[in-house]
């Protein structure tokens, strides 16, 4: 790697850069760097800038590598610190080159060399079959999230805290809020905030009132929020980040600021962590509360965050509850809702998915806890229901707690992260495991006309029952398959009681045979049954056997 | 009106034109040709082509009027008749100028008076307030439609018979074929083609084969066509006309037609049909079924409808259950689905309408009927449960009956018409009713919490209990209500129960008054009831008094 030769004010930096440089010699491909697919590169070019570095400064970089180039932009990260970082996709051999609108960063060039990826890395998500989600390098993601809003702003111990709870959990996906969120369940002061301060006085309430430097921006703030997206990376989970949202209220004016503003902090995010393979933009949380932004302000803010993002990650953007967005724009990669309808009742998620051919993700279907609020006070059960009638149907739900404890000093996962106190996250992870145990993602066997069957794969199926409690189960399947191809006679299944509340699998002893279609279905030959637990929240496992 | 002089082989259309220019003289008002508004002006033109009058000709008119202008095709009726059709919508005097590249056609121009439309005349119907229909008056339109696929293509007295019988329905749209339909429940031989025919052969089977002059349309099966939308439109119902279908399985092969004949095909239709206020266009029905054309072939051809529309009726496209087309695009006014499953369960039919922001019907949700196929075998009560599920969240389902008699000689109407065999249809004119008494289209009250209440204005509510059988029903509505304002205490309401199978409406004697809000509704202040009749099927009509 090539770079241009030290700076003034280089300080603690230079240690970093000679480190990362002592392997490489010209010319040499095994004393270059390293880095996995997937992975990030980082590079800092030097530079005090005269004027303002995050204004005044244009740093790109172009990467080219085996069949592929992409450009991407730096970013000034405070002091004399230019960065350019980079996900390599392909393995092989990588260069790059930068131009700059300043000599010293201009013309910049270096190489790394990408291997292939190791362990855990399974690359970037990406949408899949249509409606469904993989890594890039093909494995299968089911999205099982949870919601943490603020919970970078909360203090060190507590995002300590919510890490071990994450790691403990079944959750491969968080939301979360990149700007700090004023809520009444939420007290915490941030420690950083995403701008220079320019001046803090004394606001309405006790509270302090702070101006804002928005032409400059705190890279602490961003440094921290980085931090925990690679922490998250390392438990495997997807930080679904929130852009823009409403709850502000006059505290901190996120909400409101200029347009220019808005541009130029989504230029400065996506430069910073597009190449975090773990990242998805969601563009913003109940878009429509924010009333300082029109529908057109969104169009360009979402249209910039794609055009910004050279790896194009997931991208969505969620509004309050059945406020559909044009989620058939090309920015969009999925649907991420907020809509208890479509998994309250059967049919409705399966439409969703339907409409869109794209996959679908109810980011709120309401919370497990008990709040006031009606969005906030789901019994378990209920929750675990509406994640497994979106399941059933080849959609996803997303997970999120609000237990307030009477002395009103334990967190709320749901907005501050720290611990779980509820019961239903341990039946997401249930969840989670039935569906990386089938063959494929699920989906309505026979559309419009069964609304308990789905299909995984040819021979499997998952039938859920939810709320009906039954204590027998007449053998039978719809003779079609979703895209698996119909029912032969013959065929012979076995049968796994899943009790989702439970988190039980037992097999039911019979090995059933089908028979030729009758109206539609097959049945058994012998017209057996499947003894049933005569409780809720059954499903069946049914699998052909050789 | 001023019109080339008359030119040899006027024959009988001769005394057509004197009779439509005997009141005319240059310059005076009074005399002039009088249309009302969304009524046919038509004007015929003389011309015998020497090659292809279909092929060769073109043939354009512009017309221009109050602060308007419009260009509209004329089209070639056979013979030496080239015709331009025309809808005037605003009031005041009209001028049009014809442009074709043979001179005899060119250049020529007229004028007529469009006068205020009277009595039954409402104009086209169009989108109105996003999710619904409204008359061009301003009428509100709810579409309540049944299916009589191939009615028009049936023996003539069944034509009549059919038109009779939807004279004594409540139906206002029928969804119909233009092209004839083969299907092993329709027997009867089409009496006229749109298309020349070239040469009779021996089929297959018995049936003989017809070889197409796709070069040549016949005028009569257009003509005959229009004379039937006519006679649709004189009884108050819009025609759904489906202008592509898979149901030809090789016996004419109107669904394999080459691509510059169905783009010619789409052209003429339109240029014949578009002045007619009652048409609808659906571009095909069960369009994935039709294996000749790809999607590109139905963007193309959809396109090509809007495009060839001056008035831009409204326009949609059918598949089979389940398949949603790309309905946000442009060209679709509103979505025309099959599918039962929005209206099965709660929750599926409002989200349809929050997803599209366009109006939605369900145009297929199974049929009334005795068929063995499951589509064609609905209980009455089931599909009016269906209309009321869909009717209650705001979308609009569409009827069909396919009883089969034990000898198969009387008519499935869904196909053929005739009569009315089933106890459906009934109720889809008692739901028409209910709907037109309201002070506007429904919708849910409180999306996504309240899956029983719909609201139509200030203190105007429809609940509907669906399959549930109450005896009795605790006064409680939602304060939220839909975009009506918040419900306040002590409003006063009355309440009418309505059976929806068996057509009644009766007054609940008590007077209720509203309380103040209790966790997101209101109750009667005394805690009071409405008696109810232990029978499925029941609705509420909640009123405020004074």
């Amino acid at each position: 790697m090539t770079l241009a030769p030290p700076r003034r004010d280089m300080k603690t930096h230079l240690l970093r850069i000679i480190l990362s440089a002592v392997l490489l010699t010209t010319g040499s491909m095994l004393a270059q760097q390293r880095v996995e697919q997937w992975d990030r590169f980082e590079t800092t070019l030097r530079y005090s800038p005269e004027r303002n570095g995050y204004l005044d400064v244009t740093l790109r970089a172009t990467f080219t590598g085996p069949d592929t180039a992409l450009t991407v932009s730096g970013f000034y990260d405070g002091g004399d610190a230019f960065r350019i970082r980079f996900m390599p996709e392909r393995i092989g051999s990588w260069h790059f080159s930068t131009s700059s609108n300043v000599p010293a960063l201009d013309k910049k060039h270096g190489s790394f060399e990408c291997i292939r990826a190791s362990g855990g890395n399974h690359g970037m998500v990406r949408v899949s079959d249509v409606t469904s989600f993989a890594y890039a390098d093909g494995k299968r993601f089911y999205p099982v999230g949870t919601t943490a809003y603020a919970w970078i702003h909360m203090k060190e111990e507590r995002q300590e805290r919510t890490l071990q709870t994450l790691a403990g959990t079944g959750f491969n996906k968080v939301r979360m809020c990149v700007f700090p969120k004023e809520y009444d369940l939420i007290k915490t002061r941030p420690e950083r905030y995403p701008f220079a301060v320019k001046e803090r006085t004394a606001g309405g309430s006790g509270r302090e009132k702070i101006i804002w430097d928005f032409d400059t921006f705190d890279p602490d703030f961003f440094r921290h929020l980085e931090r925990r997206v690679d922490d998250l990376r390392r438990i495997g989970i997807e930080a679904d980040l929130i852009l823009f949202h409403p709850y502000d209220k006059g505290r901190w004016g996120f909400d409101t600021m200029p347009r220019d503003v808005n541009r130029r902090y989504v230029q400065y995010l996506v430069a910073r962590l597009s190449s975090f393979r773990n990242v998805w933009w969601s563009v913003a949380n109940e878009w429509d509360y924010v009333k300082s932004k029109s529908h057109d302000d969104w169009e360009e803010l979402s249209k910039l965050v794609v055009a910004s993002d050279p790896y194009r990650h997931l991208c969505s953007i969620h509004g309050s509850t059945a406020r559909y967005y044009e989620y058939w724009e090309g920015q969009f990669t999925h649907v991420s809702i907020q809509d208890d309808a479509p998994v309250q009742y059967r049919g409705g998620a399966a439409t969703l998915r339907n409409v869109y051919h794209k996959p679908v993700i109810c980011d709120e279907v309401g919370y497990e806890g008990n709040l006031k609020y009606r969005w906030g006070r789901l019994s378990p059960e209920e929750i675990t229901y509406r994640a497994w009638m979106g399941a059933l149907a080849g959609i996803y739900v997303t997970h999120g707690e609000c237990y307030m404890s009477e002395n009103d000093t334990t967190a709320i996962f749901w907005a501050e992260g720290g611990d779980l106190k509820g019961r239903s996250w341990q039946r997401f992870a249930f969840l989670r495991r039935i569906l990386e145990e089938g063959p494929g993602p699920l989906s309505m066997s026979d559309i419009g006309r069964d609304y308990y069957t789905a299909s995984a794969g040819k021979g499997y199926y998952i039938i859920y029952f939810g709320k009906d409690t039954l204590d027998t189960w007449l053998f039978s399947l719809p003779v079609r398959n979703s895209g698996y191809g119909r029912v032969a006679a013959g065929i012979r299944f076995k049968v796994e009681i899943i009790d989702t509340w439970g988190m039980t699998i037992e097999p039911s002893p019979t090995v059933f045979e089908t028979t030729a279609e009758i109206d539609y279905r097959v049945y058994d030959t012998a017209g057996r049954r499947v003894q049933l637990p005569s409780k809720p929240y059954i499903a069946l496992r049914v699998t052909a056997v050789d």
